[in-house]
């Protein structure tokens, strides 16, 4: 199995609805340092995974629109908690959206699965990982 | 699959028995910097994987429980090597007990599976994975 | 000249006024990984710059301080951009004020300087040093 | 599921033919920082998955093969472009054939399957995974 | 003192004379990770050394002009060995250079000194510091 | 000023008198990450600052020669504690050592200040610094 990753990140604020949460459940805020990890079984005739250059723009829109905002206030996520966890989800879905729009061009189409990590600290991070042909 | 991973450190002396083990056979030491990654098919109601700080703590008091000792000393591990891949194994054990007792709330009973890293240094580490329900 | 140097974090919210800082001008967030280097001529008769013990758990306490909170609504810093540089600067005033109070114990009365770096993101970080006897 | 990880480096001059490349058409180079990871599903008598210093020497005597030199002009790569998860692959290729050769001692026999990773900057890596035994 | 700290990088091909370089004579290349560091006595009105936007932009444009490249066919470099600590001092230049021409904004006139590193590896780096004012 | 900086590691076990230790007056271990920074006003007419190979073996044997051991029983330290701090001084002094020696070759007779840090854990450091034509 082959894989790239790439990496980028986001600036959010953000509160969390929970007793379990703590101190979290005020309105703060984290940088997440987000690598994307393709996986493809064979590398294409270019001797590539994916283009890099497509996997990294795709994975800056994508934090890019995340980015400088109170998620607390984005209609996306209403009713929903935006812990670590579930925005390496959100991440997730948002490159699998790229790559079937094209984004990633067309040795993307051969990619098994995609790993999404978020980095929240020195001391803490979470993941979302998932195949693609399923 | 979601994942969370925290980490922590512990600070040992020991020696290591087997020529193998070269000038390790003398009594010397290590910083082990520890990630412990809890793995999860869903997210409980909260949004989570586990409460991090729960696992932070957890992770905490094992490592304190071996930190600032000489494990040459531990009738735990009388005749056995403390290497960095046996010490992954000792800490993934602690991790499991741990969540049976409770210690890291009732969202970690549903991990399906932890993969224990230790950091020997910039240049190696050894670890253990494992599930949980086999 | 010896240094010793600690590690610890914050994650806050705040919004930054000024057509400079672009989409920064919306509240978002950051996670500061925060460094905290002590500067000194000569060990104390125990072979220390400083207790670092003390130097970890008073640069702990200064950060959750801030940590868990919007900057924008913190009297502290009325009219104030909360930026990288500045919150440097607050970070070394009461780190500072912390060995005045005697928080790090007697040996920190030789430190001659203090170097605080906040990494806002694996690409960027800012700092304040300065001297404590001038 | 017991791991151990080593890391080397090699530092290579090369060009890669195809539009996807853009710039990276020009002769340029890398920096490699190559992690390679052993899996085995039990320890030795010794209490390791394998020798880490003949893990560590086979490594480097790998990359030392590969380093300090223009890849266009290795008769072994000719027609083929020297990518990152291309050359992840052919690390892992010799890796096996030093476990084969014998040079990282009896453990190795037992390994499952390896991982081999390439950092190319601090925003980008590739690697290949395989198992022995298939 | 205030500073702030950028980070890029650049992938490029060289070779270098004289025996002191032992393998290093061949041609080869090097991923640089670049750290530009901006020291300030003051901030500006609004709370910043300089505009970490620009100075990021400025950082990446003079690598851009460095990147995917042989140095030993670029006409300033003629003659010179092109070793990291070089490639620091020529970074450096480049940013006094930006700095003059404004590109940094007006919050650049009244930077002190910068600091330019450039690591090589997970294991070498080099640096060039100068003062602005001299 | 130029500057380069090469990087070791050191694996021993030790103890520390006094009650401002707390458990780590017990027998315990740490591994030391150590960077050796070189200053130089000038650049020889390689284009170095100091042959980086020499000053990566003459550091790694320096570090030999306190690794795999217990430094409580090293006559050098008797009476003395052996914290990150003091021995970050006694890398320095042995590299100066070393320089005097002729073991870095002719080009580092014009180094100006060395800094010797050594990283105890991903949370702590130590160093020491200082001039060497006082």
């Amino acid at each position: 199995m082959y894989t790239i990753s790439v990496r980028g990140h986001m600036m959010i604020a953000h509160s969390l609805r929970g007793a379990v949460f703590g101190p979290a459940q005020q309105l703060h805020g984290a940088t997440y340092i987000v690598d994307a990890e393709f996986r493809k079984s064979d590398l294409d005739p270019d001797g590539i995974v994916v283009d890099i250059g497509r996997a990294t723009d795709a994975l800056h829109a994508i934090l890019a629109g995340l980015s400088y905002r109170n998620l607390d206030d984005d209609p996306a996520f209403t009713g929903r908690n935006t812990t670590t966890e579930f925005l390496a989800r959100i991440v997730f879905d948002r490159v699998v959206d790229a790559i079937r729009r094209g984004d990633l061009g067309p040795s993307a189409g051969g990619i098994d699965s995609i790993r999404v990590t978020l980095h929240e600290s020195h001391v803490a991070s979470a993941g979302f990982e998932g195949d693609l042909h399923t």
